[in-house]
């Protein structure tokens, strides 16, 4: 009984927990991966998960700042093996659906936060849209419907408070 | 022997066949349309085949223009049911994955057209840049990477112009 | 206006024109292969399409038998490249999707004729039935549910006998 | 320093971590949601990842398992909303796939252990076996390939003892 209550209350705490996603580029500069980590952090600390494509640059740096904060990486990979993975993912799914599981990360994604990025990231950012969810962008492509952010935590701030509106 | 040789002839022709999406909104305004179907007719004429998403406005209006041609109109749907395709559909195509079939349309096509759009087209765009395809734009999103082209006429021959180079 | 009722009435035709599956392997025997072949044909000559995986075997053989009657055969390829199809592939649809392809060719179709198979053919069996669609079996896995055939003739009897119903 | 050296072994036990799945209707009788509950238990105690379909039956009764022993439960949801996920999913994905969601909890599993299941879990087994993949039957398909288990434990022990070999 005792431990069905406790089982329910984690499973609520559980599916309380907002997902969000970072996406950009698999090759980033410094600047941008310090942004990402940064966003990676500040994600763990809201107590939220993290959801990223599970591969290098931006996506690696994202992941490292959450797992370094004790937070859950998620990461949707476009190859066959799970072993593609950065080395900071807790959760690695090997879709083999190439670039198709961009699609996956925004779906289930709550809010989404653009670091830099290039097509790829530009197609997420088109799918966040389409879906009626907050994208967040930190020196990103420039569309009508993103919210602009500053720097990492006024990135964070900004996804939490569109959330706080839903 | 001969047929063999006959047969032999026409899959040659029908792998030389250019495939080319035309890609825009689900419901678009009659200058949209017009010019949709028009590039539409001269896909077929170009004796490509039309692949589209299968649905409505932009794309109802290509399929329109190629099929009143004699062309194919290919139409990959999000939906689960082939009969959610628009009435000039040749070949319908039921995924049953909801947007991620936008990632399918850009993956076949040799090159792309856009007429008009909202979100799922830059998503397609996006796809299609990060594929290293010729895309054509018509009164659309403002993409580094994409061809401008002012009409259905000089954007169909911007997309063949840029496939004979490839 | 004579036009329009044209495009109708071909649009229509179009509409009504059944999908039909073959699924088998990608490497298979003569007998299967001459079998395979056969089932092709007969589905042109009831003036179907063909849809299959768009790869060797018995798709190839389905395939070649389709256009050696002037019908259209659909490949919907696991690859990212549409020259990956066989030769007799008339309209390739690359969707890099991997076996995740297998999904879509089941959903597409109205009927399933199954010539022997390995385990991907299996996967596309059970989605079949799954979706309650027929699924008619010529020396293939033994699963409930299956309408078994004894050639090719059989098969394709069986699958219009079981649309006709639907 | 010290702070990368943790990473680094948190990253590398993360990277090991198995990751089992267990497939079944999403309605099933009480024998068979209490042996996946235990096969949830056992994972969970194996310090392994539990990946499912997310919903309910064998899918609910396996996550309540493994998330009863601190375990972590994930689940491919076939929808486009997270929410979708039974109470005891950690980790909901949300494809929006459909049925193609089956390919990617095959793909990204180390092995698979199914319990009873109808058609589309049939499905998920082939895909396994195609894969090369453990398959590790209790009650199930009866199919080449599969490893024959009598309860949740064997099943447990096999799959992993097939691991062991791999």
């Amino acid at each position: 009984m005792t431990d069905n209550v406790v089982l329910f209350m984690n499973s609520l705490v559980s599916m309380n927990k907002r997902i969000i996603a970072v996406i950009g580029a698999g090759i980033a500069d410094e600047s941008l991966r310090k942004t990402a980590e940064e966003v990676g952090r500040l994600i763990a600390r809201r107590n939220a998960i993290l959801i990223c494509g599970g591969l290098g640059g931006v996506m690696e740096a994202a992941s490292k700042g959450t797992t370094s904060e004790g937070g859950t990486a998620v990461g949707i990979l476009p190859q066959d093996h799970k072993n593609e993975a950065n080395p900071y993912i807790d959760i690695p799914i090997a879709t083999g659906f190439g670039e198709g599981r961009n699609v996956i990360i925004v779906r289930t994604a709550d809010a989404i936060i653009s670091v830099g990025g290039e097509y790829g990231t530009l197609s997420e950012i088109a799918f966040g849209l389409r879906m009626g969810k907050p994208v967040i962008g930190i020196n990103t492509w420039d569309i009508k419907g993103i919210i602009k952010a500053e720097n990492a935590e006024d990135a964070v701030n900004k996804a939490f408070e569109a959330l706080s509106k839903c």
